[in-house]
């Protein structure tokens, strides 16, 4: 509940997140280390992202399945740096139905190997050609510090996994589904990402590239919100997955992957919240608009509503995801409590307004006088749905108002580091491992990513000075 | 594919059953023993028995919420006969990170124990009551005799947890939800199903009392196909699950469980299916019709495909699931693969059709002349809606028939044995252990469930002929 005051966003971001986390009862630190219980108004706002997200992978041709959630040790070795990659981060099934097991098993922490096996068998010809399969499920990586939706041992999420019968229909895929993550980011969550290449030391373990959307949070650090891989015929050769082509020769196939996790519950979070808790963008809000009645006694209360089943009744019919808040508390308590909770809209419904046919509204987006008005009661699905619009674009041009401020591109490597203090520096860079491991030594900045659009002007590394390959975003991360 | 004839029905329901799941390509088999992959057609009908429930348990007030998969082993043990009833068929993690872990977690059978924790930490006052959370996932149950959908080491479910302030409460919810699971049962699957509650030796380990709905198959076999418990104050004593009363006394909460998982696809497929393959309930099929184009040259195919994207689109905009085929392969092997998927309706386009503006329609669950006909393309919309609500409820009628028919009043112990050869026993029974545990013996048939409707006079046990409590339903199980 929210009778205490939250930690200030500005003072201690860490802790006011965490507070809000758990207070707003998104979610909450489940029994085993590292583990994490999504409760059920965290999980209201993970089913939005997972509609509005499928929606967009049925469009483009993608189907769901369902694979199992263990993997025979041996499979992870089949692809070098991959079993590199993950080994560190694994649990592992040894005892199963009170017996030692002959081979462990492993928790999925990612599914390319199981997936590779099966496509191994399953594709036989071009015909079969792509295979565009999306998984949802939970994945483990073995994880000590948690940090509810950014960090735990186990989280949810969608894996993509296709195959194709070239190179190139497999590189379109995996910018295709970076654009959906883009999409879905910037247009549900109103949260705006830079889209870019990730360096050869920050992708994927047995991908030939990786590419992501990264978003900066409330505190200038960079949430990596997407993940889009490539794998050029690695995977397919680890696992033999061959088709016959149309002149009859055996052909290995290109695969790809892709992946947005319960991470993304954090950059909304980070992204929009503040002094007084949550916002969530009206188009994934478990509940956009909130009413509250205001009476004080019996005869009051009837009348109040009765105008109030009447407004719900309206706007459930405009497909307004609405909540009445009838419980038995002070209306001050219930206001605090669902902009805690970050309900986009706010109704009030007094004896005053039912006379006057109107109602007052609250944005949660604008607290104080700015955010207040009233309406008439006539129209009022057409005017919520106006303003839910408006919220959202708000929103949206907050937060790409914030990233563009905290961006900058340094002239030298010491306004370098006092960008980094703030938020991202687009810089020129070598392109080398060992000059980004040093940028990261020094600043706690890593490439987040390399972005498409590049400048046309050659220039040199703002660490090494050697002439450089294009610009990088850095940044802090999560 | 199709080419192959499968297995007789009649002959061989076993086999039979074994190859529609992996031709129709609805499932196959993981890499670990005891796994499965459900593949993209049989994800497709649980994404839609998904929502047909979802729908269903949001509608009687649950939310859904995401708890971790790892139980840490000590919890299991707080409640005596649960750990005895789980512990033979745990999966257990000892390694995480690469280190031995001070205690094994198990990943979950079920999660009373993981949701009694959270609950007692959660719930404080009545006022926090009732808590209602459903959880969508899979679950593990060590398991080496795999059969697709029926028995696998993993499988996919939904389970619900409630928590109550009342003893009355809490049984009205069992009994809420097992009619849920009826009501869809009958009215989206198409299958029947008796209602009643489980035997003391067939219950949940740690419930008070379970109750189940059961499905007759095609081979007069029962499928338990959704449980629901009620837990009285065990797991709320084991966990300390306790709120302050309005009287401000310290009182245990009473509560409940229920679940339905992926073995209900294997009843669908077992209560509907023929010697042609799987045959979909209209309501969750994937594809409700499919439509083959037939042409013989590229003007043919003009005109032809011409109609069936016209067609295609009113039956979408009518929110009918239609598959259009056009494939490079003959009609001939479309109508067997598409009877073989047990799409309900089939519409066929040829030149002759284009040229009278009307379709030829062909109905899945009345194979022949009978099933087929011819429909004026002007709406066909209307047309199909009607047809598809026509196959919903005859193949309800047909499953019912024959459900009644093959269950059985047998005067005595030898019509007792016959009857359990063809389907269900209705019989008197004493209601005890041992007697039950004999027939078992005896006959392969286990009590399914006391049905809630009993006879008013009194009887004697079918078996050992002392006086009955009532009467139960025997039947072999899967």
């Amino acid at each position: 509940m929210s009778e205490q005051k939250l930690p200030s966003r500005a003072e201690d971001f860490a802790e006011w997140y965490n507070a809000i986390v758990l207070r707003a009862d998104m979610a909450d630190y489940g029994p085993a280390r590292g583990t994490m219980i999504v409760k059920p108004y965290g999980w209201a706002l993970w089913e939005n992202i997972q509609a509005a997200l499928d929606k967009r992978f049925k469009a483009t041709g993608h189907v769901n399945a369902g694979f199992p959630m263990f993997i025979p040790m041996h499979f992870l070795e089949k692809e070098k740096r991959h079993v590199e990659g993950f080994s560190p981060e694994l649990a592992v099934v040894t005892i199963g139905g009170g017996e030692q097991l002959e081979e462990p098993l492993v928790v999925r922490p990612t599914s390319e190997t199981i997936i590779g096996n099966a496509y191994a068998k399953w594709i036989k010809s071009y015909r079969d050609l792509p295979v565009l399969i999306n998984l949802w499920n939970s994945v483990v990586r073995w994880e000590l510090r948690t940090k509810l939706f950014l960090r735990t041992a186990e989280f949810w999420w969608q894996e993509g996994h296709t195959a194709h019968a070239t190179a190139e229909e497999a590189e379109a895929e995996t910018q295709r589904m970076l654009n959906v993550y883009a999409d879905f980011a910037e247009n549900e969550a109103a949260v705006p990402v830079y889209r870019g290449r990730k360096s050869e030391s920050e992708k994927f373990a047995g991908a030939d590239a990786s590419y992501s959307i990264e978003a900066m949070m409330g505190d200038g650090k960079a949430l990596q919100s997407g993940t889009s891989h490539y794998f050029g015929q690695n995977f397919a050769k680890a696992f033999d997955i061959r088709y016959l082509d149309k002149n009859n020769q055996q052909q290995h196939c290109w695969t790809t992957s892709w992946g947005l996790s319960t991470r993304f519950v954090g950059a909304i979070i980070m992204v929009h919240g503040d002094d007084k808790g949550l916002i969530m963008p009206p188009r994934l809000a478990p509940h956009q608009v909130v009413i509250v009645p205001i009476y004080k006694n019996e005869a009051e209360r009837t009348s109040v509503m009765e105008a109030v089943a009447r407004i719900q009744a309206e706007l459930i019919e405009a497909d307004i995801r609405v909540k009445v808040d009838d419980r038995d508390e002070t209306p001050g308590f219930k206001f605090n409590d669902w902009e805690m909770r970050g309900v986009p809209l706010r109704i009030e419904i007094g004896p005053k307004d039912v006379a006057n046919s109107s109602v007052a509204l609250a944005r949660r987006d604008k607290p104080g006088k700015e955010g207040k008005s009233f309406a008439p009661q006539a129209g009022l699905a057409a005017t919520m749905i106006e303003m839910l619009k408006t919220i959202q674009q708000s929103l949206f041009d907050r937060a790409l108002a914030f990233r563009n401020a905290n961006t900058s591109d340094p002239k030298n490597y010491d306004e370098f580091k006092a960008a980094i203090e703030k938020g991202f520096a687009l810089s020129y860079w070598c392109g080398e491992r060992e000059c980004e491991a040093k940028v990261k030594e020094e600043t706690k900045a890593t490439t987040r990513c390399i972005p498409f659009d590049q400048p046309s002007e050659p220039g040199v590394c703002i660490h090494c000075g050697k002439p450089a390959k294009g610009k990088a975003i850095f940044g802090r991360a999560y």
